[in-house]
């Protein structure tokens, strides 16, 4: 039972959302480093680097490849990343004839790295869709109630009526807004890595370049140069789920304030219980989405600091990374339910 | 399997610290919470607030309770927090009788604030432990080295010569320093939370400050006003923890630096191996020791914003604590371990 | 004598860019200001919607206008905003005939935002040219020493050797990519604000649209949907400028280490000297750079912090980009000129 | 005409707080500066390491000496800090005969941080007085107004009547608390730096720890360690900051949801206008309490990532320092008036 929020016995009532879960899990991340290797020996044994016998063998042995997690565990507590190890089983099921013919030429970045993009790929798919159904459902609020002109209040003032079609518009710009962004953030973040031990696939001559087209494509992502030290990928990545974040928290917060008992402008039909109050209705998801805002704008400045990688790997950045990206993206996807649930809650929307 | 670094299948190889996470599990903390409610009870009988066989039926009933998880997984959904649903499940089990009598006058926050610094009095222990170990294996690094002279270095240049022990008691005395500062911490962090509905206790009269005082007595905690709203006892810890893990980071740091081939000044006895250059002897967890300096570093933004409350109760700033701090204890923990385990993996040190 | 380090009498030695500073400055600040009044009313003249006269007489005034420094401040100490006051002295030297059609509809955000990105714009092309200075002096130094084979380094370790063009190649790349970046941002930044009291430009009835229009095209500046609550066009320049002083803070942190008297690849030409040894040689810039991008990875938390507005205008977060986003650019400036200093004072690269 | 909110020729009317940038100018720093090389040529004298007379020289050039500004930036900028450049300026004003003792022993880094050291020493007792300030207006506030029921809210809804003088003393609490850890920061805070170039005070012998006892005497500090490397002092002084100004923000927050036409429950006497709307009375400083409280929330994670410090002295980290600990001064200065100025201002509370 993890103390992690996001997976947590019960806490993730609040923060889980069981899809990210499972493609962030370890399981998800070994099937996935599983599948670059295999692509990679068959990119290499179609470009003749490895024989075509060898690309076959350790394609076959990883279709159904189990791994021993604790060794992995045990491996990664020694070497700081998991692939020494992950290569050495690869390598003791695959046998002597064409073990050493595995992971030629990467090193432990490009596995895990393009295993993280892998994963992110699904990921996204999950986000566009949360940002669809909550474009959704504030179509079907401005449908029932665009036309109720309601308060507008600036620096928590009341200031001039609006009609709430303009508050929902303002819910709404930013969200379709990212779900642009999102088309322009694939293919700057599904990219391939594969540089080997220090960027240049030295090891791979002339060959490197085909081999790495060859790679990407059977992975389903995009060709792209070596970016071991140029964390800009997951930068915007960060960056843009902040912004999604914060665009939740947008309503979130307004209606927080909408369902203040002297505001009184919202009814949500099922807002939380109080062991102590029995008559209170607390706007849960509202509140939770000021939270989860205010997480991830304090996750993308630990990004950012991982993003500054020295000579050609940053062991300290990376490792950085490891252990902020996930509950990131967690949050976000948290988020997005958690705005959808919210938004369907709404009872009535009324003039105060 | 969680995607948490803390808690993973083999990234906890890096980042667990099994203890930590033992203390901050779901399972600990709704143990936490049920000795909460018993001996609220057992204080409130005392205090003649609830009959005297009321206080022993709900104290009997819980020394044996167990718990419905995913019953507290919907009720947290629902609620915001676990206490609804958990006061629900031990109001069934203790019987219409004394079931009224469970958590009288209390509140959701009076049991979580609670139930999390009875399981930090514990975490403190194991940071103590923890930095006590350190100190001495630092101080076994003097002994055996102190008096060799290496080059001292400023802004990344060599620039002039010092004993070894200079660079030790620099390692030493910021964690001497938070030793002291653990005793200072201790009282004003290990407090009882207690204060009701809205803090005033009001549903106890005269006796709320009798049955405040008898509950953190048998708490072993600290009697204090509420703090609800008052957030700094976390705070505190969260600071204190972000100096011990930049405390660490400064010896992962110089050793990292100390252990470059050109170096040459610290020899490791178990460095990292790489999966494409095993010539490579990687630094791991001295770099480990930056990154979780830097993390700590970005999250005490977190529980800073968290701090800010407004009103009696803020769900949002409460929330986002759930999210940051577990995180950063075992964070904590974890650059604790790695520390004393890289101090004593040093196998010699000698003069560029 | 301004404390910040940006404009400090001795600090700006290092923090300072004085294009950036005068850009950002009060004086520049109530110019676009008034370039937004003066576009205002001509714009609202042409619309038919404030009298032609008026909008001359209030053109006229505002070409040769001075303000009232002191009565600014007074009004801004009171009103949160400059906008009252500085309506007020307008209003006063345009005289009673046509002073009530100045600001006619608009509100104090879209004049200080607009303005805000009135100076953005000329802030872009600093940034530009300074990218485009950084990627030619990366080119000289490949020119120069690109075949040179030098150490690549993994993990603060010697990996395998790389050509120099290999590592001024991740120096580069990054930079690319932000000038291409930079013209993605310019249409997302680069748009006027004009919403009116509550953002719907109510006032102006069916002329909003078309005064907007001419409003933007007046200011060289896109026309756009009001973003009062949409922060994320500063967003985006925030996570750009901190990208970009990341991909500065990497050449710095790799020149630093570079420059270690054991490793000894880089000779800089003129090094910081110490006042207690006349020996050393401080790589004072390229450490800068690593301080100035740990700064802006920090600040983004803040402008995103900032970014979450509640209702129609958050008076808390719109301060609180005042007090973060002034840095950031200054930080950039600066981090741009001491990273093209940095790179002309190369005074020889070697393998080690 | 800086573009710092802080020292902004309008914007400081909100962000400014003229004794706290008088403190942290650049005129207090270089005065504090050259205190800090008369004490030290004092104390050398008294010592016996620098001959009587050229102590008295020193002493009596330092008392009257004017720099040349433009020469410490030339300075600065290439030496990355000012002292190689005033120990020049003063050695030439002192000639030849005693100019070698100037400075003697001393490392550029005991200069600027012991000259911060002693601005902050006043700044703390500005703090001090703004915190008694605010202590005594929420005590009349009580006086006033202690007795009234108002409605306790918790998670943003109604919850229970309480007396005003709960909330009032939910404000005040943090307040106190922070008073008396004010008395525990002076003396971990207010500590002399003097370790010479390494940290060891090598140059001067034996006689080391004696000047740096004088040396303290002299200036009213703390005689310490050198703290070169051990950033913790500044560390605890932004933590201590961060959590007045978390305090000031709680109170700004309440008021400002408290203001609200829906509630009602606080009239202010002058609240911020509009240019919009004449009827608008805005809660400025409420929500000003909130971004500064945003804003030092933020700033401390830069001032842990400074502080983590590699070998005998960081340039990046202390230049780090340099950039972010002024702004969360003249924040917290700004906070403490602000708050002072809106407790005075509360015209009336009434239940809602």
């Amino acid at each position: 039972m993890s103390p992690s929020p996001f997976d947590h016995a019960y806490l993730s009532g609040l923060f889980g959302q069981p899809e990210a879960s499972r493609h962030l899990s370890p399981k998800a991340d070994v099937a996935a480093m599983l599948a670059f290797e295999a692509a990679l020996a068959e990119a290499e044994g179609e470009a003749g680097l490895i024989p075509a016998e060898a690309a076959e063998a350790i394609s076959a042995v990883l279709r159904s490849f189990s791994v021993d997690m604790d060794d992995l565990k045990q491996g990664t507590s020694k070497d700081g990343v998991v692939i020494p190890a992950l290569v050495r089983q690869i390598r003791a099921a695959v046998g002597p004839d064409h073990g050493a013919h595995v992971h030629y030429g990467a090193t432990s970045q490009d596995v895990i790295d393009t295993a993280l993009i892998l994963r992110l790929k699904n990921i996204l798919d999950l986000f566009e869709e949360g940002l669809n159904t909550a474009l959704q459902r504030i179509e079907a609020l401005n449908a029932a109630y665009g036309t109720l002109e309601i308060m507008g209040r600036t620096r928590m003032q009341r200031a001039l009526p609006i009609p709430l079609s303009h508050r929902l518009g303002n819910w709404k710009a930013p969200l379709l807004d990212l779900l642009t962004a999102l088309e322009d953030l694939r293919p700057r973040l599904l990219k391939v890595q594969f540089g080997g031990a220090v960027g240049t696939l030295a090891k791979l001559g002339e060959k490197g370049p085909e081999v790495r087209k060859r790679l990407a494509a059977k992975l389903g992502l995009e060709d792209a140069e070596c970016w071991h030290t140029d964390r800009r990928p997951l930068s915007l990545l960060a960056a843009w789920m902040s912004e999604v974040t914060t665009a939740l928290g947008k309503i979130g917060q307004d209606l927080a304030l909408m369902a203040q008992n002297e505001v009184g402008e919202v009814t949500l039909k099922s807002a939380g219980g109080s062991s102590a109050m029995p008559h209170k209705q607390n706007p849960v998801r509202a509140e939770l989405l000021v939270s989860i805002a205010r997480y991830n704008s304090v996750q993308i400045s630990g990004m950012s600091q991982a993003a500054l990688a020295e000579n050609e790997r940053s062991g300290s950045g990376w490792s950085l990374e490891w252990m902020i990206l996930p509950g990131m993206v967690q949050a976000t996807a948290a988020g997005l339910d958690r705005a959808n649930e919210l938004l369907s809650d709404i009872k009535s929307i009324q003039a105060s």
